[in-house]
């Protein structure tokens, strides 16, 4: 019996504290920045030689959240891409709903930042735990032409996002905010306009309202 | 502590009974077919619903073989790309020898044959269990432009590779070796003119020899 037990390597540290508003792929919200922080007895210079070569990583990760009881498992599963009503086989889909829960997501790597990586663009919750890491490399990974299915287009950008000016985020913050809502974090069957909804993000509970012609307003936030 | 147990969904059945003349990437054979086998309670039809849309697949996988003992664990490996000479750290090389050994692979996904599925360029040895599969989907997944370090560009196919027509290998099978010699499976170390070289290859050894100018022939096969 072939099985493999993973150990931590690391945990990814990002904004994102819950599901809620985190992009549903890697390539989504390019500007979302986060850290991964390798666990003892990983956290080793050495191990990092070579890596500020590669523009690119590979994160394969565990979906440490929602994750079904062990042995549970469903055979087919309802994308949200498709609006959560088409049953498609869980091999075809990414879901966090499989047999063994691991998550891959291609990462820009802005820089070794000492003995962490700072990155951009994960869909990985913060305290996500990291069994590998690689690096990626275009002539094995990259395939732009190759026939993706039903995720052939990316989730659009559908809202246009305001944020008062006098609210105290920083730039990078405002960027991972206005990307992350853009894409609307609402769960596809309950969108009120005039609803508050509020998306825990970097230690804090951001407020916003959607209106019916897709204009989406942060109106508060507050520190959790 | 976030350890994660994961179980073979299925087995990849290919022709390299061994790691002697496996390509190293899996872009580095695009023809060299294999199966995915699917193991009980995965073996299931609508688990595969909507998968022929996609061109490719993602294999996570097992290195079984070769694997260093548990928790044995060294921060650099010497890439067989650089000459076995230069150290790089183990999380800029897709090396087998990692603290959690997964392997990643793109792989194309040339058809669903019933309950299996029939693959191309999988750079895995037969009986491989095979972890999770994903569709892969281009607008995440393919960054060419992307810079890979030391792996930027692919290792070139080097040798010229004669295979006799009296012996008794499928087209299919004579594709594969001569994209697997081509890439010169011999040691680095050990590259001897006027040598036979023996390499396991869909149930037989497969022998061969290579003069100092380059030229690989085939010289004999049999089955083990």
């Amino acid at each position: 019996m072939d099985t493999l037990t993973l150990t931590p390597i690391a945990y990814y540290r990002g904004p994102f504290g819950s599901k809620f508003g985190l992009p549903r792929q890697s390539a989504l919200a390019p500007d979302i920045e986060g850290r991964i922080v390798f666990e003892e007895p990983y956290r080793v210079r050495e191990a990092l030689r070579g890596l500020e070569g590669f523009q690119r990583i590979w994160l394969i990760w565990g979906f440490h959240a929602n994750r079904p009881a062990k042995g549970e498992w469903q055979p087919t599963v309802r994308p949200p891409r498709l609006g959560g009503n088409t049953a498609m086989g869980v091999w075809a889909t990414r879901s966090p709903f499989r047999p063994n829960p691991l998550g891959l997501s291609a990462v820009e790597l802005v820089r070794v930042d000492g003995l962490e990586l700072i990155v951009k663009g994960a869909d990985l919750m913060d305290g996500t735990p990291v069994y590998d890491i690689k690096p990626y490399v275009a002539y094995a990974d990259a395939y732009p032409e190759s026939a993706s299915g039903f995720a052939a287009a990316p989730p659009q950008a559908s809202l246009q996002v305001l944020i008062p000016q006098d609210l105290p985020f920083s730039e990078t913050q405002r960027e991972a905010l206005a990307q992350a809502l853009s894409l609307d974090p609402r769960p596809a069957y309950q969108r009120d306009s005039g609803r508050t909804y509020a998306m825990p993000f970097d230690g804090a509970d951001v407020f916003f309202t959607v209106t019916e012609d897709g204009v989406l307003t942060v109106t508060g936030y507050s520190k959790l």
